[in-house]
């Protein structure tokens, strides 16, 4: 908590995003944090938004009754909204009942309206009780899933134009050949639904030119897993697939599950709303510490093609190693393959997922990274004593996934515009990784050593000598350059400082800027 | 368990599809079943689907080595497949090591092959190794479930041509403007993601035109349910709708759901799969019975427009007495208005989610009926003081509802196409519903006699005098005809015994034929 502190008649420093304190002042009798997001300035939703926050703020007793509101002529300062805007929402919230004008003296939160229906409830804390299950709110939660949204910083200089977003786990959709999709989607539509209803398989659409077909045909080609249709559950993307997984693994209570650390954090969040106890586990320049495992760990969440987000490749040992360790424990393994179609260079190694580990690896993939994220669709190939109780898992979350979209996406892979895209994007990828890495090299020698990596669409850059990269990072936001620090990926104690330069959604030019950029920050 | 009969050389009777008992025999050392599902009858699938289901079968132990299988020549009395598929299925897991053939004596299934990496794992059962959470096969849930599956046995009469599919919760698919949806998704996917990346909330997509917006639209007009944008989140579906709240609503082990008893299956199993306590609570014809509320009801599930699957809509003082006592309980109401655009007649009583209770009721709603099920898509009208931890909890489920998918559904109804469709399948349904409710009171009198309803399209005809009217179901399967008796909807003690008559998937010819077919089974 903040501690009140009274500044009079001084509006605060608005922010348009974020939480903004509104200070103990004259009209302003307690202290409170109100989350104002309006919208682009002087847009039909700010002035929605400022009405439905008032409104939310008086109806949960945050803005009590009697209380003063700033007078609408610094509405600007207070909520950074014109006056006009806030004239409306408070008109709105007078002929509703919340407020009431007093002639000459200002505007006022209204006494309690004495409500057809809903008296008291309104007054206490409705998420108390009515006894909403507190884990979603939990801070490290919230900010386990909110781990790449834009920062409040950044967000406060939108009005810059934004010189680059170096964010992992980011594409560029400017490439992705949206017509094709659209023909593709539109020829495969044609037809659906003509049939008399019948059961869809809750494992996704399979026959020819089916979804679950065209994944095994992707999979085989890209990363040389050899899976038939009836071993792939088709998902709403990965977090999907884990909160899938992590709904059939875990019993509440009893279940360790080991990820690694550094890792992706919304991983996490999935297997730990199910129940599991989380364990992190470090990883070196070969992946996961096997030895660190902890012997009761039944889960073991891996990245092994391109660690997320160091870019290690789990080496050859290490893979027999865990597979072994696995076995031993009576574990089984997540793999998130989550960008493994993107390879530079290196021996070729395949997936975990291989023939003889196919009894123990959950093999999750995803359509986020070779087409689009907001597609929301990826998978799951799962050992085969496992696939009734995902199935039914599948069933009893959402049936299954969306029957256009299955149709599309396989139409996609069948027609070869994946495979082509695919291709494309390694090339273009390909070209911004050399010359990000040359720039590190070259640039940023000093400061900053490249984790060498093969696959994806990040790479991560060690910190040579301390330095304070969370101020670094801080002041590229300023320039509209978003770039995260690699300690926000951490769970247990943090490594080694660094940098992750994500270059999915950047060009050639956003790199060169924006490393020189982030050089000019380095040298303050 | 079915006691092992010596048959000799005798196949046994071959099904398609459930499970297939293979008997003692000479061959057939130990008695086992498996559940083969091999596709029509020579395709590609079925060789393929005999070869993943004996591999399976012999990785899991079912098939043990030393084992004699049929001979290929009998392939077709076995497996229902033909010589040569049988013969690639025997030659690929032979190659693979499954299987050895010794000449003039047979196909055996071959000694533990001494494998890389999984010797001993695959031999005990893995899902009790690797310690799966039971929940998801117990067989109350799979029941739950699979309770709109077509039945083997009807599966059995595939052969027949169906006459008609009474069962309730299918639509007319047949009648859906599938080109305007074509022409309205290949138009809005225009653009998509031509935008640099940014985040997408995971309430739905929001703005002009958006989906969000467009559902608040759709439902003040057809529900008369006033709700902003800012309360809705889009869902996959009803079903996901239902795990979504049962995720934020319950604590494991301690919440307390109510439903109602005859209910629908599947949202108890969203419930129960988060760890309540699901509680049945009887319906009489104005609906739950209130005064049979546990005191300790946290959680409460109604159908109040129209009942699922009884078909009452829950009188005025029921309702208000039901949120009475949610206010004096703590409790909230969840509110699934699956069919509520279909309403023929009476008095046109709103939502349960009126302004009033906007506070206690969690409206849930679905493009399922009005447009298809197929595609995956609800939403939730939820309590502003829920909203920030049902959209946590939507995050981590899987983000956010597929772009394209939302876009699409958005431009459908923004177009007027929903409205047009509602419109027009208003008309049918009401047609449909009047030759039913004809037909049972002028033909089936004696036995049956319909519950009054005002929407929806299914209707629940309840029995005069004890009938068994399981085996009156059994007799219209096995005509290809499909209809559910009120049984399988009960949670608790059975209530009156009655048929499930649902009329979205069959048109009038059929109702006239099917009620025909209905009555001939009555008397016999």
């Amino acid at each position: 908590m903040r501690s009140p502190t009274d500044l009079g008649e001084e509006p605060p420093v608005r922010k348009r995003s974020g939480p903004l304190a509104w200070r103990r002042s004259r009209w302003m009798e307690p202290l409170f944090e109100i989350d104002l997001d309006l919208g682009p300035k002087g847009s039909r939703e700010s002035g929605r938004s400022l009405y439905l926050q008032l409104r939310a703020a008086i109806v949960d007793g945050r803005l009590r009754a009697g209380t003063q509101l700033p007078p609408t002529r610094k509405a600007s300062a207070y909520f950074g909204v014109s006056r006009n805007t806030a004239v409306d929402a408070y008109d709105r919230l007078s002929s509703e009942g919340y407020l009431v004008a007093r002639h000459g003296s200002g505007t006022y939160v209204a006494d309690p309206i004495p409500l057809q229906a809903a008296p008291s409830s309104l007054l206490a804390d409705p998420a108390a009780r009515y006894r909403l299950n507190g884990f979603w709110l939990r801070s490290d939660i919230v900010e386990a899933m909110g781990f790449w949204r834009e920062s409040p910083r950044h967000a406060a200089t939108a009005a810059h134009a934004h010189t680059g977003d170096f964010r992992p786990a980011l594409i560029d959709a400017r490439l992705f050949p949206i017509e094709e999709f659209r023909r593709v989607i539109a020829a495969q539509l044609r037809g659906l639904e003509r049939k008399p209803p019948r059961y869809v398989s809750p494992q996704g659409n399979q026959g020819t030119f089916r979804l679950r077909d065209a994944i095994t045909q992707h999979i085989a080609l890209t990363r040389a897993v050899v899976a038939g249709p009836d071993d792939v559950v088709v998902t709403s993307g990965a977090q999907q697939a884990f909160d899938l997984l992590a709904r059939i693994l875990v019993t509440p209570g009893e279940t360790v599950v080991a990820i690694e650390d550094p890792g992706y954090p919304p991983l996490r969040v999935a297997f730990a709303a199910s129940g599991a106890t989380i364990v992190p586990v470090p990883v070196d320049a070969e992946g996961l510490l096997v030895e660190h495992l902890p012997a009761n760990a039944r889960v073991i969440c891996v990245t092994p093609s391109h660690q997320f987000p160091l870019g290690v490749m789990m080496s050859s040992p290490r893979r027999a190693a865990l597979i072994a360790w696995a076995r031993a424990h009576d574990a089984v393994i997540v793999e998130d393959d989550y960008d493994g179609e993107f390879r530079y260079e290196g021996n070729p190694l395949q997936a975990l997922r291989s023939a003889e580990a196919a009894d123990v690896v959950f093999y999750v993939g995803t359509f986020s990274k070779c087409m689009l994220p907001s597609l929301r669709l990826g998978f799951v190939v799962a050992p085969s004593w496992a696939m009734r109780t995902l199935v039914a898992a599948k069933n009893a979350l959402d049936w299954h996934c969306s029957m256009p979209l299955q149709l599309g996406v396989a139409g996609f892979i069948a027609g070869g515009h994946l495979s082509q895209h695919v291709r494309k994007m390694r090339r273009r990828y390909r070209e911004r990784r050399e010359v990000l890495l040359g720039l590190l090299q070259h640039q940023l020698e000093p400061w900053l050593e490249a984790v060498p990596s093969s696959y994806g669409m990040h790479v991560a850059a060690l910190a040579r000598a301390p330095v304070d990269l969370e101020t670094v990072a801080e002041r590229l936001a300023d320039q509209g350059l978003q770039m995260h620090t690699l300690r926000r990926y951490y769970l247990g104690t943090p490594g080694p400082a660094g940098l992750i330069v994500g270059y999915g959604a950047v060009d050639v030019a956003d790199i060169r800027r924006g490393l020189g950029a982030l050089r000019a920050a380095l040298e303050v």
